[in-house]
């Protein structure tokens, strides 16, 4: 993840919900991804620091557990970026400009200029992160399945240039949860202004939640309401699904107001953040302790990606 | 220097020699350029290794003398990615596009594919190993002219970015020494099949001495020469500057045969090399102290560049 603000109820269910359960299941490495955050903030860098201690509270907050599993910073595992420099050799620039979250990218993205070298380099240094620890899978959304598609082709690529299996071809996780909207419907993301942080306290839910949008053809309490086109509604499918039958139809049947929809939404959100908040409270008092985990990650990660380095370059003869 | 293969004769008057006058003025800073090397050998890059040991031993022999100097290997100082990586964010691809070698070299390196992501950014390494060690000066031939002032512009984009002074803008020291040609006239290169390498044993070397190419023209011993068009008057003008009076007019009015001529260059060039393939010899007994120069030159290395990457961290605010 990179660390480039504070995270939101969309990071909560659409990664660290679904990081927690892979934990039981996976020796599981999360990275806080800097160089990855500096391709895209480089103009103004200055955040990431504060960014990365903040970040990675919420995840612990939210259950990320570091006896089971490896937190780390990449930029503190410095084989990451001489993978990088190894695939970088081999990967056809075609590959990369043909990618289509690049292009994508270019064309969406106006308040930065990505036309750098390192930008195209993204999805290599991905190719990096995961092949590393040889990883088995990995948990993408669907935006994300062109770049590890390339990630197979640069370990194929490698594989066959040097005559041995050095590197697996990982699977994708598919994230299962739906995409959070956000407060007005679009994608929840920080530079739409449209988030409900996981930090935020909770008059600022309940204020937010207020502002969300409902069914815009709902003008008054007695019309009917139509649910499948609410974003409130949208959010109790995700955080109470044993209420939606009773609320489509007292929705439907204009039984049931919007801002009373809003205030039960808003008191499920504020229960649901509480212990996480509350955990989170406790672990910003003490950031030399959330550093040390980092940095006992980090020693943890080096030894995995140490040995793979090491017979990276026994299969090159370098 | 990328180590890819033998050093020949071009190397010790166009590079080695400078090196050696330059380490009387400047704290110098000569570096085997590992990673640069991978870049176009990424298909086959075993020979790199030995390599590195023969070639730093020639550099010793040649006069490079290590307690002035910091002779180190870059994948050792991990810094030099660190920077790259930080430099590749803030570089426009247009930059490496339209950089004239690099155009150059896809056209003309056909024996191998250099349409890779990382060959594109070889010039934003070659910025990172300069502006590491802040250099006022760089030893450079004209063909790498370009890339010095691409170095130039990312020197002043980061500290126009981050509205700090942190890197210098490095100065070209262009080497004086004229390009030595091949046996075969064209440019000395391991690719042409064309060098006398410092290696070599007298024999070999009086046997390729033979094969040079002089005068067309002259076919007979009583045909008059033309020492401008010779390639072996050319040797004399480099490694004997003193004879070359005398040579030319005994060659122009016919009283001084090829063979005789050629047989003369070879006992020059066996007595200029005889004294570097002595100490060469010593050194190679030893790879292990090779091995500690470079490392403790490493170490040296390290201590600067340490402080280069804080710096430039700091300015950034990361």
């Amino acid at each position: 993840m990179r660390p480039t603000g504070k995270l939101h109820l969309g990071h909560l269910v659409g990664t660290l919900d679904n990081w927690v359960a892979l934990q039981r299941e996976y020796d599981c490495f999360f990275m806080v991804a800097d160089w990855h955050a500096l391709m895209g903030e480089y103009e103004d860098p200055g955040g990431m620091n504060e960014s990365m201690i903040d970040n990675v509270a919420d995840w612990l907050a939210a259950g990320i557990d570091p006896e089971r599993s490896t937190l780390f910073i990449q930029s503190r595992v410095k084989e990451h970026l001489d993978l990088h420099m190894i695939f970088s050799c081999l990967t056809p620039l075609g590959w990369l400009e043909r990618c289509p979250t690049y292009k994508e990218q270019l064309r969406e993205v106006s308040t930065r200029d990505l036309h750098t070298y390192g930008f195209l380099g993204y999805p290599v240094l991905q190719a990096a992160d995961i092949l590393l620890y040889r990883a088995d899978a990995v948990p993408v959304g669907e935006d994300q399945l062109p770049h590890l598609e390339l990630t197979r082709e640069i370990a194929r690529r490698f594989n066959s240039l040097y005559k041995d299996t050095i590197f697996p071809e990982p699977e994708a996780r598919l994230t299962v949860a739906s995409r959070l909207a956000g407060l007005d419907g679009r994608k929840m993301s920080k530079s739409y202004n449209n988030t409900i942080n996981l930090s935020d306290p909770e008059d600022t839910v309940r204020a937010k939640v207020q502002t969300m949008i409902t069914d815009p053809q709902r003008v008054k309490l007695s019309d009917p309401g139509h649910p499948d086109v609410c974003g409130v509604f949208a959010y109790y499918n995700v955080f109470a699904p044993e209420d939606t039958a009773r609320l489509r139809s007292a929705c439907s049947n204009a039984s049931f107001g919007c801002t009373e929809c809003k205030k039960r939404l808003a008191a499920i959100l504020v229960e649901r953040l509480a212990p996480i908040q509350q955990r989170r409270e406790i672990l910003l008092q003490d950031k030399q302790k959330i550093l040390d985990i980092l940095e006992d990650g980090a020693r943890r990660a080096r030894s995995v990606a140490q040995q793979t380095l090491h017979d990276a370059r026994s299969a090159m003869k370098i």
